[in-house]
């Protein structure tokens, strides 16, 4: 025992321990706690300034420490510290303005579910860890299950709590999610067989010897989200193994593209054959929320041999309201599907799920351990990617209940309703082009004064080499215009819209730079969006000022001016 | 516009409406929050019942609906099913008398930082939705870093806050942090050259061939996590591919064998080379809490080719205090180190984290989207495996200013004390067999009655044949008894630990069942720790009682009987 400052030392430990017992009179916890909502009530209720004005070199002075603290703080101290530099500069997603990323407002008690998770600390990897909380788990992955494959009450019946399998996993996010589809596939794809214990034993290669492949393969739309890529990369298969289709005009996959690529990879490469692993449909893309032709797809992929996979991340939720569930007709026949609860489903970041039409799909990558998950034990975690996993899933558990189907039914369409009023605006106002037909909420977009616009039609309408030779080089300097607002839009800071780049515009194959709306914040309104509009509309022709020389020069002219084709400064 | 009941409908959307707005006076949100610590902090307050005497059975019935709710419910309602079927039914990791898992106690404070990050909901995918955020999460990177490699001011101060490079990421978890590591150590062993683009892009069985490998192996002691082999499955290196190294007394990687092993994958397999992607040390193993010799096996690791990874999620907080850094001596020449805040750093499920020595090894997996981390952008998104992520970096950002280093020296003595305490009791009660010099807080033990106990003692010092294959027997009935033991416990439910298998006792190379302590809730102390040993002690004798013939008989007789050989019916 040490003999220094004893008193002190004890003292301080007593401290701590106190720290680790909710107090028990927990007013003085009750009061942060009210200190805290208010504030960060307070920050959501200000108006504009939605990233805050500061920059990040000035936030990079603020978050400089290098070293760990070596002095205890005070908890009132380090709560005021974050209030000053933490939620002051934060994004306010929650923003009816923030209309640019799938990230929106939560409803209130979704605090309080996080409460519960935390004071609970329940670890999902393990009965042992996890009680109820499991069984919650199971519930809602039916929940989904059923959403999607609705498979009849003796199925569930049977399934629901039944351990030995498991309809599906909740994950930290989409990626996880749809990673954990494609290492299923992929280990189905390359199953034990004779000698050969597996992929997932054996490795990519001994694999592809073993069934006498040359590559494995996964076909996706261009829409498809870069979490597909990044599970090539993870999964040993090469990014260069994603193979993109081509969209139609509605950004869902060309299905005649499709089954001219699937011809060809099944003619031999050299020697060997190629495998297809997974054929993806999307089922609201992140860029515009379409849907691929499930039904149709999923007929491909069967025929194809291959795991037929949906990703709804973004979309799959509003198959809980009867009037969206035409959109994901054939979603039913997919092997596996993926949601995430914090898109459509308005819960805090993070939680994915992955769900598969076959519940004995998951044995395919069961492992255990001594230790935790006992080979027949009835851990959760026999089945994930993840290892120590939080209680998350009160979360949609909950909000299933207190929305209930009724509610998000009103919810998605109050969502629609503001999708119809912003496209309407932007159609009205002349100087914006709206480019999609938005499926889930999603409506891309850009800014093109009239002058411009008209000069398009004409062209567009003419169809001569020239005409065209015109639009492209138009169609650059309006890319540049719009990178250049989204810029301008971010100093304003009173709202926000996202921007991306797409092929798949009437201006095919060019890529057209847009900007993209997503709509679900119930507090959106048309007032606002009319606000938003009339800013990107009023900054944008300050912006304008500065092109309108070129693109007059590009109108009169009929040659090629190297001068002019210089005039979109902006890669895109 | 539908015109039933159109008042119902509007009515309807302004109840959802308000759901998303912090009430303005928040009286009602502020009573249910106080309701629900109440609640939890009641639960944990109770002794005994660790996990709820409900049966499994009972919990399947009820978690049984099958399918979404329609009708809504008021929150009031959906609080108190949740304190009825679930928080009744939690286990209560935070009790000082579950000391079987890693999963423990956690400030209060803890709670409030939840509440902060649900309600900024910030996604730390993207600078566009992390403003702040982003930067704290630099911020805590760089304080882990420096806890390890401890590179010196002008490094951090360069590198904090530069957003070219990343010198680790947060990840969900430890499997996801350990999975990082290894998918950066597999493209650096299968990098870009000439025409050949990278593991990432080509596949594993383009790579291997490119570089004329026949395979690709890790090597970790039998010590390793199993989410080990879980990566080698994922990133289609094949679990086969794992190469287990035994340990020495004191579990351990014993070096000797590794040089042997990496020799002997120095020879060619037939034509081709094989290639060790990496050697990975444990710092803190999961089952005894031993530290590997991290000194010589980065000497070992760098010297075979190969990437030089520790696995810290267990003990690498341990580093915040001077007289454990001895223990972890070499570790700022791993290439990479993971380390899990939800473990020793005392915060809730889930946060992990991966630092890399070179802050330039994230590249190797860096990628990009139009729509979201551009290829040029600050957005953190650009370098982790996951996509969306919450802001869980607040925790124990705030925890290590609250608490302080010199706090977790204090909090890291008590473990301590209750690890010596624990130890000392069971030695003491002579019933009890310690197996490990525990370095980091978790003790291996088994239950072994005194008469057996001495019985063995006799035997190992006679070391002939015939006593080795007695020991064996016994080890046989005891392994029995403290699975039936374990079993008990867990009926009793008082108190918690865990049960594992282990090879590398004394008694190696037989496997002996143990029990398992993780003794880090500071709440825990000595007369817990007595009652604890007490039940085990009573409730084991009582068992012992069916046992005790089978041991009579196998120490009287000297030739091999069928029927004791039979009397072990608990397979190991």
């Amino acid at each position: 025992m040490n003999n220094n400052k004893p008193k002190e030392i004890k003292s301080n430990l007593e401290y701590l321990r106190k720290l680790f017992i909710m107090p028990d009179s927990p007013d003085k916890f009750i009061e942060f706690g009210h200190d805290l909502l208010e504030m960060i009530h307070e920050f959501f209720q200000e108006k504009g300034g939605i990233h805050s004005a500061i920059t990040l070199p000035e936030l990079s002075d603020i978050f400089d420490q290098t070293a760990v603290p070596a002095r205890p703080k005070l908890i009132k101290d380090v709560l005021s510290e974050i209030k000053d530099k933490i939620v002051r500069h934060s994004v306010k997603v929650g923003s009816p303005y923030y209309i640019g990323h799938m990230t929106s407002a939560i409803p209130y008690f979704m605090i309080l579910m996080e409460m519960i998770i935390a004071a609970l600390n329940q670890n999902q990897v393990k009965i042992e860890s996890a009680k109820a909380s499991s069984f919650v788990e199971r519930e809602i992955v039916a929940w989904l299950h059923r959403l999607i494959f609705n498979k009849g009450d003796k199925y569930y019946e049977k399934n629901i709590q039944n351990h030995r399998v498991a309809l599906g996993n909740v994950t930290s996010d989409g990626t996880l999610a749809n990673l954990t589809a494609l290492l299923v596939a992929r280990e189905k794809a390359f199953a034990p067989d004779g000698d050969f214990p597996g992929l997932r034993m054996a490795g990519m290669e001994r694999a592809l010897r073993h069934y006498g492949y040359s590559k494995a393969v996964i076909l996706v739309s261009k829409r498809g989200h870069y979490s597909i890529t990044k599970s090539a990369n993870l999964l040993g298969l090469g990014e260069e193994n994603v193979i993109s289709i081509a969209v139609d005009n509605d950004n869902r996959m060309d299905l005649m593209k499709l089954r001219n690529k699937i011809k060809d990879l099944q003619k031999k490469d050299g020697k060997r054959k190629i495998k297809i692993v997974s054929i993806i449909g999307i089922a609201g893309t992140t860029e515009t929320g379409s849907v691929d032709n499930l039904l149709e797809m999923a007929d491909i992929a069967h025929e194809a041999g291959a795991h037929f996979h949906v990703d709804a991340c973004w979309g799959g939720s509003a198959m809980l309201v009867d009037e969206y569930r035409h959109l994901f007709t054939g979603i039913e026949q997919a092997d596996s599907v993926t949601i995430d609860a914090h898109k459509l489903l308005y819960c805090p970041m993070s939680m994915g799920a992955v769900l598969f039409q076959d519940e004995r799909d998951l044995r395919y990558i069961r492992h255990s351990s001594q230790y935790v998950i006992r080979r027949n034990s009835v851990d959760t975690g026999r089945f994930t990617i993840e290892g120590s996993r939080p209680f998350s899933c009160l979360k949609p558990w909950a909000s299933l209940k207190i929305i209930g189907k009724e509610g998000f039914g009103l919810l998605f369409k109050q969502a629609q309703r503001s999708t119809d009023d912003l496209k309407m605006i932007l159609d009205n106002c002349g100087n914006f082009e709206t480019l999609n037909n938005p499926q889930l909420f999603i409506l891309i977009y850009r800014f093109i004064p009239g002058a411009a616009k008209n000069q398009l039609e004409i062209w567009k309408k003419d169809k001569s080499k020239d005409s065209e030779r015109k639009i492209r080089k138009v169609n650059n300097l309006i890319n540049g215009l719009n990178i250049k607002l989204h810029k301008a839009l971010r100093r304003d800071d009173t709202s926000f819209v996202s921007r991306t780049t797409m092929e798949s515009t009437p201006y095919r194959p060019q890529k057209i730079v847009v900007l993209r709306a997503v709509l679900i914040n119930p507090l959106t309104n048309r007032p606002i969006l009319e606000e938003i509009v009339s800013t990107q509309n009023r900054i944008g022709m300050k912006i304008w000022k500065e092109f309108k020389p070129v693109f007059y020069r590009i109108s009169d002219c009929n040659i090629q001016d190297p001068d002019i084709m210089g005039a979109a400064p902006y890669p895109v």
